[in-house]
């Protein structure tokens, strides 16, 4: 085999180790997405990495594209790649940076630290009253892939009764006491202490937190997003916390981002903010992985064999 | 058995009904620490709750006084207790709303939420570089009370490797991979990503973390205290953000409470302060753990048995 691999992602010397060896006898490019050129791009049979969509153009030359996301909506609209590409996603590889961040954020809410922080540099000595403890709470885990269990296990360990929310039926995994599919989604809100959701951008997903749906959930529920942004309006967003429908929420993710500097959800006392960054290569180890994954995958590549994560172009998640 | 008991806790109905049903046959006064008068301080045999130390003058019909708190320190100065006096504390009660507080703090720090919220309140879309997990971290929990030991259990549960650190020697307790003397602190800081302080006020704990202790300290360190304030002086704790011996630290108690809004401390972007809230009675269910132990040792006290957490004048800590 002797293929032209692109690679797109920040690799360092043990990396690239790592990834030719999986690749002997292949032509190695290394570049990054904001530097690769379009006859780089054309050039290549293989892509490890995140380009830009729009420079894909169904590249005819492209075999197979292995994404550094768990994400994959840009890649699978009409025109981005050509028939003959394989597309694989880095599911897995964000499990624990995300599912950590998502628990890092319920916890905050759960014991007020950010309107402690709020305080602090007010320098406001300030009690602001009661909290709760997820020992006493059922959460909802509303879309139940690698990081949804992830997260679930956290929640579950500090004593939560979870409610695991996804697609398809099938059994309830060990991190959840229940399992619902997301059709019958309205039948948990009003039970939930929490409702994290990790959902990836569908058409199924797109808006499906509803004015309706907030009104749905307990006046005192959180509500945490670290799937995609579009799983939510702003405006809907912005009513369900300045209309205490709920008591707070805290977000990875916005339905347009970065968010405008207008936007009134910035000055929400109850609404945290964070920007996307709970992936991202933040947590060393995320990016560890995603190099194994690639370098697996590589190897299974060059020798014929299925690839781990190859996403289905019609639902967008990994078959 | 016919005493006068003054109860000094915010009671509903029912928890009466279990403290009189506790002590049948007792007169039972109710006020609070507030609005407590000398006369009726003076007429009790028995007190559940915490009057102002200043208040007791060492009554001398005062049998038993059943604190509401752990921390001890205002009550076994000389002339407070008469020596009749029995003192017991309520450990114990206090374990799950701190150790989840602490455990909420050291994730915020980890995750960097405190940056966040700030950039937040900026309009800010930045991010923030890189963060760190419980999963690869080596946690001190330098106090192993029911606090520190709760505590342990909720980062060794997310994978972190957790040092003990007491008083006495004894057996490694399971929530500990390891168990090392406080004598011995000063070989366990340069080993820890997290230091989590939870120490009462004794002699011993006064102003324990000095200039040269954190200069031991790794410079990613984060420090955690959410035991006593005077564990480490305001400027020692300035020093070590300020001239980044560690990275970050984040303190529920300060050593002069409330803070004065003119403390340099407030303005510590990677300090978090939290105004002494982690106890009290902020999780509904420390309450209901306070007035069971107050009935249980009402009960025992009526009887002539034993009491739970008898303090010790000598160390402060219930034996």
């Amino acid at each position: 085999m002797n293929k032209n691999i692109l690679v797109l992602l920040p690799v360092e010397a043990r990396h690239r180790e790592k990834l030719e060896a999986a690749g002997e006898g292949c032509r190695f490019v290394y570049s990054s997405p904001d530097q690769v050129s379009a006859e780089q791009i054309r050039a290549a049979n293989i892509i490890l990495g995140q380009p830009d969509a729009a420079q894909l153009q169904a590249s005819p030359n492209l075999e197979w594209l292995q994404l550094a996301s768990a994400g994959t909506d840009a890649y699978i609209e009409p025109g981005v790649l050509g028939p003959q590409t394989v597309l694989t996603n880095a599911t897995g590889a964000y499990s624990k940076a995300v599912s950590e961040h998502a628990f890092a954020l319920t916890l905050m809410l759960m014991k007020k630290l950010h309107l402690y922080r709020d305080e602090q540099n007010r320098k406001n000595w300030s009690d602001r009253g009661t909290v709760s403890s997820l020992a006493d709470s059922t959460v909802a885990v509303v879309g139940l892939g690698d990081i949804g269990r992830a997260y679930a296990r956290l929640v579950k360990a500090m004593g939560a009764y979870v409610i695991g929310v996804k697609r398809r039926a099938g059994n309830c995994p060990d991190c959840a006491d229940e399992l619902v599919m997301t059709q019958d989604l309205d039948s948990v809100l009003p039970r939930a202490d929490v409702i994290m959701s990790i959902l990836p951008n569908t058409a199924e997903t797109r808006y499906i937190y509803t004015d309706e749906r907030f009104d749905k959930m307990k006046a005192g529920a959180l509500f945490i997003n670290c799937g995609r942004g579009n799983a939510v309006a702003s405006e809907v967003l912005l009513r369900a916390i300045s209309e205490h429908k709920i008591a707070a929420a805290a977000i990875d993710v916005t339905e347009t981002e970065p968010l405008p500097a207008d936007s009134p959800l910035w000055g929400l006392e109850n609404l945290v903010i964070t920007p996307h960054i709970s992936g991202n290569f933040h947590l060393p180890e995320t990016f560890e992985r995603i190099v194994d994954i690639a370098a697996g995958n590589l190897k299974a590549f060059l020798a014929g064999d299925e690839l781990r994560s190859t996403v289905d172009f019609t639902t967008g998640y990994a078959k």
